[in-house]
């Protein structure tokens, strides 16, 4: 299990044309991923707000790669497809982030499956369907994987890669190859479970903060604030069981764990169920989301959080750490 | 309530002489923290190990404010000394961080409370006692607030203060008054719960990722990496509200809502109930990760993490956000 981890034993493979379905800001930002790592890409998407999307998501993408440093002489094409068909054409990889309904996928996969070649790989980009329920209706169900990446997609490292019951593990090697081909990160989920490792964590923390807000314990800002000023600056770095490792001091995990235990000795959280969702509740967080972010526009928000970002990895790198060793690794290639 | 946690509002009060009660990790990094802004700390703990935890904390704590470049000149005393008695009878403030029992937390208070001017204020660093119940055996228990920090409490700015039903709020803003003047973001915790606003959220987060361990979906390494090289990059400098105020984009808060909701759909965690803490998760959850971190001594984890960290401040300072506004407002007093 452990070697699956390192990702210096994922060997990286490049691919020269791809096609991106589904051109929402997580479909423009997989483009500009690989637009910015030297692949060709075609787009499909006949929303009329596409192309602004695309256009928007790579000017920030750019933006990001210059402050990193990244070379970008070597940049891939991109053009828009009038059909998916058209699309997947002579494509080597198709990313598919087109919305999480089961319908959708189906009717989009239909319409891939009947134009690329036999052995291409489909990445999903869902965040939560599984792969096997995906694979019902596709005539080559081998093809697909999910690749469940996290925004801002061309900077952050990570992505979720499951396979369902019909993908051989060798198609979960190519796609985790391809992934690490654009600079990702590849971590292979190797148990299909709805929502993969991240969004299950995320889940946890939403609904905590929900109740949170919902009780009038904390506002959005103070909740917020405690990540950024606290165990966000941790985690950034260190994760979840590496910090607890340090704080378990020279006494060493199993020290930490006989101390705290599966809840720390109380039912310290809510979670056995779920705030109701009411008009109220989504007014309350509205209005303190507002208060706390509505200086700002989304366009300046995205820009320091790239800024921010970029900034991290940059110091990650340096320290030869986490992270920085994904971007290191990918600039010495 | 979005005024409070502006720490702009908080007039930073600065003392010159406190006490640190209780010496392990904590109690050694705040009284760092103290040293390292110019008070001077008298220090109670009558294990055999204190003085070397303090040595060994400062000695960290000095190599991170030499690298984040604060000046180190006006540094305060410190001394060990013979009762807890002897540590508080001059001390403007006390800081407790002994083991997170009741009775133990009752009868250092007793000393304490023999020891000090009336006025003192006792901050407590209890993860998750109430204060209310801490204030039952005290004899003036208005003086007590519970002041949780983050460990390194030298580097990460965040103290939750939470009063309890005897603390009146002059007491609640005076102890963020004193932990702002030590370079600190108090956020007032305005509603007394179980763990507060941080520690519900990590342990929602411990007991989703135990069950992955436990279930076999992932390994300790597995998880880190999902929150290192993703999710974490995020929250070191937008909290989970701000990251999806700007993941909803040009539809705002109330569009990413309607399309989430509270448990985005669907019963995908599994923290209805806990894992059992086995003999067996214990051994799996070491192994694993003593094969993710085993070949790092934890002093070298803390001398990563503490880079790391003060690299992450710089970028946030320079960039004028998040916890770098408390950084450089600390500078420029």
């Amino acid at each position: 299990m452990a070697d699956e981890a390192a990702a210096g034993d994922i060997e990286p493979e490049t691919i020269e044309r791809a096609a991106v379905v589904g051109c929402g800001v997580i479909g423009a930002a997989w483009a500009s991923r690989m637009v910015l790592n030297g692949v060709d890409v075609a787009i499909s998407d006949l929303s009329p707000d596409a192309e602004r999307i695309f256009d928007e998501v790579l000017s920030n993408a750019v933006a990001a790669y210059d402050d990193l440093g990244f070379a970008t002489d070597r940049r891939g094409s991109h053009r828009f497809a009038s059909s998916i068909a058209d699309a997947v054409t002579d494509a080597q990889f198709v990313q598919e982030s087109v919305p999480e309904r089961l319908d959708i996928k189906a009717a989009v996969f239909a319409e891939i499956e009947a134009g690329v070649v036999p052995d291409v790989l489909i990445g999903s980009s869902t965040s939560g369907l599984r792969p096997s329920a995906m694979q019902e209706s596709m005539t080559h169900p081998e093809r697909l994987v999910v690749g469940h990446p996290y925004n801002p997609v061309y900077l952050l490292p990570v992505v979720e890669v499951v396979g369902g019951e019909h993908t051989p593990i060798e198609n979960v090697r190519r796609a985790q190859a391809i992934y690490a081909g654009i600079g990702m990160k590849p971590v292979h989920v190797r148990v299909e479970i709805d929502a993969f490792i991240g969004d299950r964590l995320l889940e946890a923390v939403w609904r905590e903060a929900l109740w949170m807000v919902n009780d009038g314990v904390a506002t959005t800002q103070e909740i917020d604030d405690v990540m950024t000023h606290g165990f966000g600056l941790r985690w950034a770095q260190m994760g979840l069981f590496e910090t607890y490792r340090v704080a378990g001091g020279l006494g060493g995990f199993r020290h930490f764990m006989s101390q705290f235990g599966p809840t720390l000795g109380l039912p310290w959280t809510k979670l056995m169920d779920t705030p109701e969702f009411t008009p109220e509740l989504v007014d309350t967080i509205v209005e303190q989301s507002d208060a706390q972010s509505g200086m700002h526009s989304i366009r300046e928000l995205e820009r320091t959080r790239d800024r921010n970002l970029v900034g991290f990895l940059k110091v990650l790198e340096s320290n030869e750490w986490g992270a920085g060793n994904t971007i290191a690794e990918h600039r010495r290639r």
